[in-house]
């Protein structure tokens, strides 16, 4: 169950109002890597967990933080917009290039649709999808997964910071970005410790049986690019980081296996063969075939 | 530039048809972490790169590995279709439930628009997307990112590798699980050694000046849900792993801050406020002003 | 801000898995009017509201609710999948027709994706999207809005229903139900309510100034398809609901206006026009103009 | 069967040209509540009804005339680009701010996909989706639906009428926003004649059997949030407006019940669970089974 | 304007009800290639048209017959479904794998969302997208876009034809393949005549001055792969369809330009780059002017 | 399998940044018929390809060539993008409206996703989708779509090259329009070519058997529009260009047949019908089975 308390975690209110601002923000509500996809993200990976405890709690009480970003920057996003030419014409609209400029770049939804509204979209207005979300039941996977997706959060942040001068934003992002820098670390410690807890290894899934894996290949390089200084990288040589095995590096790749031939499916398919398609010749059995069919 | 040739990296060839399993096989191709996502996402990498050298060379050299797994799963793919019952009539399909059940199972677009072939789509037939894509120029956040996808590829063709007993299609996961466990350790090869290489640092981005983030938020846990056990993880005390600072662990939220009061954008968005929208009343100046405009 | 209780509001537990079901259940979770659009829209509602009160409260009150719905059903899946055959290659699987046939019914993500678990897509497998969310900031428009997503919601829990016999399963849904006839009621009341005080009207929006609408198409029913029997409906004559006017019935449409001539654009749009575009007569005026762009 | 009039049913003709303002005006043709989905909508909606006679009528003969408003909506468009400087290059609109302004704003696909015509997609470019429509087959929670698309349609017409001083543009919404006045009015009038006429009753569906749902949730609000406003509501106290029972308010949720303990599926589908993943211990019965599948 | 007559065009009526049937027929109602997308399209282009004339009158003709289709369609899904078992428990289903088999085949959103009715989807329930239509304002371009959609849509149909032996459907299917030849050969005559008439030519757009091209790269096969007979074609020598060139064939690609170097974007964007983003390092001029910003 | 060579096959650096073209550019990067639609749609062609030899050289020597231009196409987008102000907060950008014009028209998740790096979407921010791909294996109608795909795609490029004064821009695309005219060119060649070889006729698919299309609609135009200039076409008489026929004109639609009557499906799907549904009513035949299931 889910409880909402009529607070904001943090400060989250701009010096000005700023329409195109108020767009690239909908990045972190609505973006791939936003505040709904981690928010979705994690409360998934909590559904689909299979063990009770540490990890699960992690996951569900991360999750319930992040629903609450999401209020922060829409609450946001309503106030950039509160005050901001959207469009609605003006005088000043039609005959300052400046105020037509911002226009330009507003999203044109958040005044047609939303009345001056945050919408669950990205700064170029698709969207939220649910493909967004990684919840395997793996945690190892997965929580490797968060880190991505926090690393990616706090670097979309730490370009809109550059982005403004207003002093509420930037208080505002101050906040997202130590609240990042928090994630990154956490599920990177998560990560080490469910290897410390033995729970799961690199290569993930670890416990895949050996013998089904074509290991002559699963630690050499093969470079399928004409660069060659991927050699001089730790992939090239040395342990690998599993654990389990020597980095190999091949300047070419395999030598490959022939294609197997091109198929022949079904004469009802109506797919291109090397039998001709004549009208004149399709009075044969493959015709009378399909003349039965 | 990229060159072609008419081989494949390893067999693919089934020993019978299943358009079923051909079916489950599209998730490795089409899906969010499928080979046309890595082989994007690698190149993409690559292409927004701003260093020559080992790790550029690196991305090149993976994806066009890459480009040749979706070949050689669309050749299986079409392989599985071609002698299998695909929905066309037959006495035989109408009359065995057994055959009809395998129908049942089929991606209909094998049939209706591909003929038997491989599609840009993933095992429920949701067509590939761009938005799979992450390559964001800092590369300890996108070679993290790739990590990911490899754990979650490796996962996916370890579940797949289950779910047939067909000795050609489980000789060809046996290559691709391979394959995998060398990019899954490749990448956190390369992600080690760009922060040894003092390329970048954790949290990402590293050099976001720590002036501008509330660092009093920046390595404290805040438990948004009930379970207690979080406090036990290597996430609540001790150093983090940016070697930055020391964990906290707050078995509460933070109080957080009154929300702002609601937004009164102009009239003309017909929101709903407090000033009542009878016809009646509104012959004062709001509606004077609308009826102007 | 949300907080998380490790709780749910009501039993969701199956009394024997079905994968079949699981795939079903995700329409409510995942698809159009399923659980994550309407706590997503009203909580989008609440954002965007303009007036503190009883309408936010509600707004607020409910979509905490409906995340808690969301967790039910997420929670259910897991259970429905956890002992369910789903594509693993077994004697059992490979040699029974009506194991067979469950599978080919199973969404094939929640196994090759989700290892068992819930996902955040319809029951064909299509991920939600933000584009489902309705949130305008008019908030009859918006609260007539969340009526017709609780009709919605409501017909396909009663139809899942009947797709079924497992007791858990129906037990939860019976809650489900519930819950829907209180929602549709609340926001229908929600509705008269907003128009009792004076707040906003039909026609939405209802303080548009009238003379700026073609008045004299306001009221009548011009009909376009030859079906005579629309004439005898209350939209034919009588007074309209928004009470401001009297319906009127045209069997025929309005005889129209011509179309406006075609349009010429700028020729380095390469469009279609008369102007002849054979390269012996391009030595003109125009082609002499695109050598020069 | 269709049949075309090369007539619109109104003027639709700017005074000038404006590409922004036609980037605009695609909202309504292809957006989540434009004519495309009406139109769609109502002819999805008549095509599953399972009663002939005046509610398919007017379903048949509503979608008809929508059909025309994506017509005349198309036509204005491509006359506001006709003149209108497209981001192609010239002197005027490489030095002129302003210009380059008007540029900043438009649909790029505009000028470079249709050649300076209509496109069907919404003001920030997503593509119409068949997944805005709705069609149940039941006609008061689809009628509802119709009256809610009235309501948002309506709402966008009368923002962008607000966004122009074109007359000509004027002129057409003026017509638009009429037959939406008429449109909400007669969806309106039909819901009531639903019920007037016994053939569904709130709560949708209302023959769903009674014994079957948990009515003692039925009729009372459970706050979720801590504003406690929600009980000065007509949704608080009262007769519900499905008469069949009284509101009732609880500002606390239900208690809930315990989750039912994490799932442990399958092990080959490699999630994480209790059992130690160590390589060093996967030589026991798990992994024995892992290898033998 | 479009006018609906209660009428179809063609039969429409099956034989005895089919779920699974029902699906695969949506792949020609909401499918890349179906119904809705050449009755938009044609739609589309003619909005978009820029000569009145034959060529839009013919557009505009075809257009509405289309529509006409999308109509023929959705009745046949209905009946289709109207007796057949879709999920809903009863004895028969739950004991018999055949219809086990066939349920697991269905379209769920067509018993769960549309009650039993057609959708604007295609067979593997993908909605209907804006994406698939080609309007362009190019005639010659377009029209043969149009022929490619007839030709995708007449296979579709063939294959459709052999998937069941429904005398009911066979009828309606033999129909739609007649307005599919029609419309192939149609839409050719007019590519043909659009030449003749020298409104365009090859290559698109052919007005486009040849002086702006680099002509020394437009008749020449580069070969990318290494298979040698694509020399045998009519593509690698001879002269070109577009009377303009002479086709040559090289065995190997153009030998290329070196790569330009990786570009160095603003620091603000967190690029990874050759500059150490070291802690200790970060105190120089670099981290100076991030601090300022 | 795919080799990559660090090289571009022609010129691809700007004379300066361009952030607004940069962002134009991404239409033929990731558009409907950008580079990546191209390149995937010819390999999968070649994938399901079920003869070897010239044909299926051809698509595998020019799908190869096309990823060489979407590398092309993104090294230039980062170049325009390298030192554009692209929303970073200046002093310049913030005073000049030239420079926030230029802002509003640029792509943001070049800034704040790819941190000045290209993306797979087009000039609006779609995802590139799979379903742009067409690959039915009749090759007939599958170059036929390639011959639509070059076609389309020159004309993009060509309104593109006007779009712009940039002699490094304008250098690249005279290389891309160069290739798009061989592509033309070859495509439509192997059409004649698939045709003479017998392998292939109009109408596609050529060998359905004659009988089971329903032939007397199969060379008449229907006209269901009032235009009546579509009689002088080509279309309207003389021989078909498939040499079947002989085209027909009508300037009247076919009488049609009389709608099947609407349908009544199970009442558990709780779709309106005749039967009324008042509760007091329910308690019949109806009701007794709705209350027993």
């Amino acid at each position: 169950m889910f409880f909402h308390q009529q607070k904001l975690q943090y400060n989250a209110t701009p010096e000005a109002p700023d329409a195109v601002y108020a767009r690239k923000l909908q990045e972190v509500i609505g973006g791939q890597y936003g505040e709904i996809t981690v928010a979705m993200q994690y409360s998934f990976q909590a559904w689909n967990a299979h063990i009770p405890g540490k990890y699960r709690d992690l996951l569900f009480g991360t999750a319930a933080e992040e629903f609450g970003h999401i209020e922060m920057l829409a609450t946001m996003v309503a106030q950039l917009l509160e005050k901001a030419p959207l469009g609605i014409t003006e005088e000043a609209v039609q005959g300052d290039p400046a105020v037509a400029a911002v226009i330009g770049g507003t999203d044109l939804q958040h005044a047609i649709v939303a009345g001056a509204g945050a919408r669950p979209v990205d700064s170029m207005g698709n969207p939220w999808s649910g493909s967004y979300v990684t919840a395997s039941g793996n945690l190892l996977a997965d929580m490797s997964s968060n880190v991505n997706a926090e690393m990616q959060g706090r670097l979309q942040v730490a370009r809109l910071y550059h982005m403004t001068d207003d002093k509420g934003i930037r208080d505002m992002l101050s906040f997202l970005l130590a609240r990042d820098t928090m994630h990154q670390n956490q599920w990177m410690a998560a990560v080490k410790e469910l290897q410390a807890d033995g729970l799961e290894q690199m290569p993930v899934p670890s416990n895949f049986p050996q013998a089904k894996e074509a290991t002559e290949f699963s630690y050499d390089y093969y470079n399928f690019s004409d660069g060659a200084t991927a050699a001089q990288g730790s992939w090239a040589s040395g342990p690998t980081p599993d654990g389990n095995g020597e980095f190999g590096y091949k300047d070419q790749p395999m030598a490959g296996v022939p294609m197997p031939p091109p198929t022949h499916p079904d004469a009802r398919f109506y797919g291109t063969t090397e039998v001709p398609n004549r009208v004149e010749k399709a009075a044969g059995a493959l015709q009378d075939k399909l003349n039965r069919e």
